[in-house]
């Protein structure tokens, strides 16, 4: 019996449908077998499963058709009937495609998903091309001619030097007493254009700047105004004029779950005028909020009292942050091009979605998510998302590659296991998803990828060519390049160490954007992934006959030789099987990628 | 029987004496007495007591003479013999001079302390008249135009804005992980001496100024260099020049004991060149401490690591403190007018000796040590103190003095108990040091003293009065005239509030001053102290027939009218008595003073 969900010839089209659309199915069986049913359930509704019988159409082979009547996920197996017993082929534990396993029980079959798509998303031509730098604004670069910081806030610390390593002011209980600043700035942005430019970068995606109290201002105080410790709003106007008088694109966090408790909506310590929720069940932000126990009880992310939790469900703040002349319109007509959503677990589709619509009425923005895991098949508060079904987010971040790349460069998975999940992702997310997913080596909420690695430079090269030649939009977290080290936050958040950049990384960084842009149809072509053992495997990047990659990898510590033989490329057409085994025989040295264009 | 050690008439002359000096005592005892012996014991020597049979010299009068012969303390009591029985006649119960008490049992006699003197000093003239401003140099004023911080530290944190709550960064275990600085500096004070003197103050005492890691710089790093966040040399320079210009006085903070363990001495953390004891026992600086296990383990400040103590012993640090061209010629021959002394319990008295007689090849310099008891009879680490004998500290920062204000003005002691307690004072101390003390409200290491009394403006009112006309240098804590509050440290070391002065305590610090600077005679003229109830007191100022003050207080919270038959005055002439009792009666206001000039 065999099945292999990545295999045209056993399921066609690959990956995620539109719905409507008609799949085949063909299954293996063995001879003994006297019938082959699939069996597909529809999201939710376990007692209803749809049982197509397959037909046999040649030895051992059955087939058939589905088609998808709603948008949303599918799982199924196959039963077979076999010398008067029953089996059943489902996929190998963990949920990943590929080829499956036969299990004895019903209750023990573990099944393929099958994702169902509303409509397919088309992301901005300019974000599908785009290499991002995410800045953590307070961190990167202070534009003032003297350094000073602008508009130190009350009861804040400025670190005595650029160089000091972030830390946390808290008290016994793990309270934050004070806010710690370096003073980055738009201006400090500003000046810095060229360096990003020259660099290869074509879009920033900056940490929030909205008026809060905080460092990082996840812990919105006012949407509607600008930081002052960041510059003016004509500081912000001057730097969108100038990113997009260079071709280049930028984009803003929106935290829309919660806010801060010293917000003007909350406004717990009295530091903005007008009634706040906390205040006053008067207040005409009362309704925003969830208390439990007024004013001290209330719902807040994760129980940390400083960021009480907005209630989606209200419709004045659905109007305030996606309505007419609302947060998401404000911005976005100030020339913004799109947004990445925080904790987009927390925000119910209907808001995301409310958010995108808005976000439509302006030609080229792109809305993205902050979602930990493969978003396709996220459960989160016991509801199944639909974050990539279309009208929903053009994109996530993907953590989930970046976990990937750092497995396999590190060998806690071989080039199998690469494969097998990295098809996995791409079976499973809608294909404009996959092609333009939002791709890291580490972000503000992660160790910095200098670090994970242990400042092995081998292991950084390969990780950031492979950031930039895989699927996928990159975006390269600030200082990376320069050598920036760092643990978990608050470390990963150093400042930018202008003037003292690690040149040896700078040049491995500039090499692998150099590889895309050498070659702009890596942004757009397909992507089919191989292997030839447990360190060796590569990926072909075919856009077409006269446009095409094929990535080269060892990622072990001896030389090895492929030979065409080895090569196993479970989703690959034999016309593209013959590129990549005509580069075979080959020498793969240690820790190295090679790359034969055509 | 009675004796009262402060009267003329029992004891004379008053208080402390040179060596050689004969004092006249006499006894009153009751008619069957038959003998009364003063026995006198030479500090230490309680082996050898001198006995001196008094001679009756008149009706239960008895009289006799003793010269001590050394410097240091001396104690003594009576022994009378009366009706076959023996009496003796001791202080009462804490230490106090004045009358006494009689005891059945030897063993449970309190001594009288007498205070002998190597030499009389004569502080600076300047000193003597000196309205002192102590200055926390981090917290005071910063005179960059724009306000900057001079070379700030690495790993340090400057406060957002200059009207934060200090606060420590510490870990867990009670370290301090980041020093924290506002920036006040060297400028800042220079362009505050106009503020300064139009205030009245005539003399600052700066904390701290040489090059240390922490905000205090009680943390020595390096002795021979200015801190660098205060400016530079020449900032100095101009500072002590633009001071005498004016005919005010700068003294400094000398910090001998200990260094900082980030010190060119010690050098825990490799921050200076050169090999610092902690590194290396080929350290030049090696045997200026004292390991028990190298290099972890070494003598520090009270087990504060970050503090190694010095060997006061080593020769070589002798000579680097006090010697030709060491610390205290470099700073003074640079112009500073004196040194206040850290922690003087902690140097011994050849140190201190050493150190006063390298400032005295210089005219006029003061020399003040940190005592927080009663500086004539300290016992610090088992050895009697002989700070004030001559030859050593000119003044001590007075607490006891300010412990009395407080607790006269908040009932804790009646006025009985007040000039009983002051009369010790002025009778333990040498006459200079108790004319000439260096009194405080308040300083760095205190609670601020509109804290203290509980933001109570009348209590403050009195308290700066008797601050400025009691005996003794009054040194204002910077910012106390402010209208500062603060608990205890960090918290009283808050940045003075430019602009932001609270003005009904402004005005009333310079009434106070103002009644200092309309009688110069209050620095030099005699104290003579008096009450006339529980809360009704007073002190005649006299300087001659034409020059004297005589205040009274009435601290209580009901109006009093006192009388001149009520008057005690325990140690007062009676031309003296006589120039107070013209006073009486008088109404005393509930929490007033009035004073009577002539």
């Amino acid at each position: 019996m065999y099945y292999n969900s990545f295999g045209l010839d056993f399921k066609s089209p690959f990956g995620a449908v539109v719905q409507q659309t008609p799949i085949t199915f063909q299954f293996k069986a063995a001879p003994a077998a006297t019938g082959v049913w699939l069996v597909i359930y529809a999201d939710g509704q376990w007692q209803t499963p749809t049982k197509v019988a397959l037909a046999a159409v040649a030895a051992q082979t059955y087939r058939g058709e589905f088609t998808p009547t709603q948008a949303g996920l599918y799982f199924y197996y196959f039963q077979i009937t076999q010398a008067g017993q029953t089996f059943y082929y489902g996929c190998q534990d963990g949920g990943y495609g590929g080829t499956g396993v036969v299990y004895q029980a019903r209750a023990a079959v573990q099944m393929y998903q099958l994702t169902v798509l509303d409509s397919v998303e088309t992301p901005p031509q300019w974000y599908q091309q785009a290499i991002f730098y995410h800045i953590f604004v307070d961190r990167f670069a202070n534009g003032n001619a003297d350094g000073h910081v602008n508009a130190p806030k009350p009861n804040s610390f400025i670190y005595g030097t650029k160089q000091d390593r972030p830390l946390y002011v808290k008290d016994a209980s793990g309270e934050v007493l004070r806010w710690d600043f370096y003073g980055g700035n738009l201006k400090g942005i500003m000046t810095k254009l060229d360096y990003l430019q020259e660099l290869g970068v074509t879009a920033l995606f900056l940490s929030p700047i909205f008026e809060a109290v905080s460092n990082h201002r996840y812990d919105t105080g006012d949407y509607l105004k600008l930081e002052p410790m960041l510059g003016s709003l004509a500081d912000f106007d001057a730097l969108l004029q100038e990113v997009h008088r260079r071709g280049m694109h930028l984009i803003l966090d929106g935290v829309f779950n919660h806010v801060g408790a010293n917000s003007r909506y909350f406004n717990l310590n009295h530091t903005y005028d007008g009634l706040g929720a906390s205040e006053s069940p008067h207040s005409p932000y009362y309704n925003w909020f969830n208390f439990t126990d007024f004013p001290a009880k209330y719902k807040s992310w994760w129980g940390v009292t400083d960021l009480p939790t907005v209630d989606k469900n209200n419709t004045d703040y659905q109007q305030f942050i996606y309505g007419p002349a609302g947060v998401i319109e404000q911005w976005t007509q100030r020339g913004v091009d799109g947004w990445r959503l925080d904790v987009a677990d927390e925000l119910p589709d209907f808001f995301i979605h409310g958010i995108r619509q808005r976000l439509d009425q302006y030609p080229q923005k792109v809305l993205i998510g902050e979602v930990w895991e493969d978003a396709s098949h996220k459960i989160a508060y016991n509801q199944r998302r639909h974050y990539l079904a279309g009208g929903m987010l053009h994109a996530v971040m993907n953590y989930p590659l970046r976990q990937l790349i750092l497995d396999v460069l590190q060998g806690k998975i071989d080039a199998q296991t690469w494969v097998r999940r990295l098809l996995t992702l791409k079976e499973n997310y809608p294909r404009s998803t996959f092609q333009y997913n939002f791709n890291n080596l580490g972000t503000h909420d992660t160790k910095r990828i200098l670090t994970v690695l242990a400042g092995d430079y081998q292991h950084l090269a390969l990780a950031t060519q492979l950031l930039l030649t895989l699927p996928g939009v990159p975006c390269l977290y600030y200082g990376d390049e320069a050598g920036l080290t760092g643990d978990v936050d608050p470390d990963n958040r150093r400042f930018f160490p202008w003037e003292n950049e690690d040149p040896q990384t700078m040049q491995l960084y500039r090499h692998a954007i150099q590889l895309r842009h050498e070659r702009p149809w890596l942004a757009t072509s397909a992507f089919q992934p191989f292997y030839f053992n447990n360190t060796c495997f590569g990926y072909l990047r075919y856009a077409d006959a006269h446009h095409y990659s094929i990535f080269l990898l060892n990622v072990g510590t001896t030389a090895q030789r492929v030979l065409a033989t080895e090569l196993v490329a479970p989703a690959m057409s034999a016309q593209q099987l013959t590129l990549v085994q005509q580069c075979c025989p080959r020498e793969l040295a240690p820790g190295s990628l090679q790359i034969i264009d055509n």
